[in-house]
């Protein structure tokens, strides 16, 4: 059976977002249409209010409203430390984490060549403005463990080398209460070769 | 770490949706303010015009554009059955077993008199004048296997005798394929009360 236009429209929609099958767009687009219209009304102008008004930090690049993100804005962070990542919801995890007070730099994405993101889309001019300016000591980064995300930390520190600045590498290793039978042996393997000695 | 206030409600609408929760629907607006702006745009006017233009068929309670729905408008479907089901997903789900032609008639919901769903709410009013137009021979019950499923079930029976009708109801059993090892008690007590002489 087809759907009527509007429906089968909207049904393409939701589809069309990230994780989202198209069962799911289904009986998500039925049970808005069908008895959650309110939250159908909500959605859609939210959608419109924050394309409208949030852009990107003009200083990190992470999602912002108006000129500069609450991170930057912020008084009580250590400008000295920065955090470079890949995306923002990597920002809320590390923020979620509690283990950090300074900086951040959000490169929207990681190098890759074949897809067209190159320097220029990762920010990486503004990011050397930003390593220019002296406050900053030391970048840390913490883009994630993929051959990408390895290739832009690389070109990153780099960068920071050629400032004279500190470049480090978030630790690689067994999880947080993991067990070793579990493990996978490339993190086994990054694990033993980056051990330390016991204090 | 807070968010900006238009982030923060667009993170809310998509938690509000149903099966979204709180982390799918922070993932999902920073990938939509991210790189998916094209398909934030097109949900939002998608969700809009759905809005405007879905309505219900005034025949069998289907989302519908427009005044009847497909399977009301068409010629090609036997009048003389109607299945009745709690909700469009349902219709979707008979349709595709492909095992029916008739006719539909959506109740939108189940008796639930502590939620304030009733004889109104359902449309049992306008499945009455159905039914009396005297073209639908038998009612097959198509409600969930619920308890209210199963109330609801009966008060349209109710109706249907009423009307000098045939109701039946869909079968209850061993899922096609299932494997009696993994069915659950009241399934299979449901299949055994329900067994049919071998032909």
């Amino acid at each position: 059976m087809k759907h009527p236009p509007a429906l089968a429209r909207l049904i393409d929609a939701l589809h069309a977002l990230p994780g989202i099958g198209p069962k799911t767009a289904q009986r998500l687009a039925f049970k808005l249409l069908q008895d959650e219209r309110g939250a159908a009304q909500e959605l859609s102008q939210a959608m419109e209010h924050a394309l409208a008004s949030v852009g990107r930090c003009r200083r990190c690049r992470m999602l912002a409203e108006g000129g500069l993100c609450p991170l930057c804005d912020s008084t009580s962070r250590d400008d000295s430390q920065l955090c470079v990542v890949e995306s923002p919801a990597d920002v809320m995890a590390v923020e979620n984490s509690g283990a950090y007070r300074g900086r951040y730099f959000v490169l929207m994405g990681h190098l890759s060549p074949l897809d067209g993101i190159g320097p220029v889309e990762l920010g990486l001019h503004e990011l050397d403005l930003l390593l220019a300016e002296d406050r900053v000591r030391e970048v840390i980064l913490a883009t994630n463990s993929t051959v990408e995300g390895e290739a832009t930390a690389h070109v990153v520190s780099e960068m920071a080398r050629a400032h004279g600045l500190t470049a480090t590498r978030i630790a690689q290793g067994v999880p947080f209460g993991g067990e070793l039978e579990y493990v996978d042996g490339g993190t086994l393997a990054h694990a033993l070769a980056g051990r330390q000695s016991v204090r």
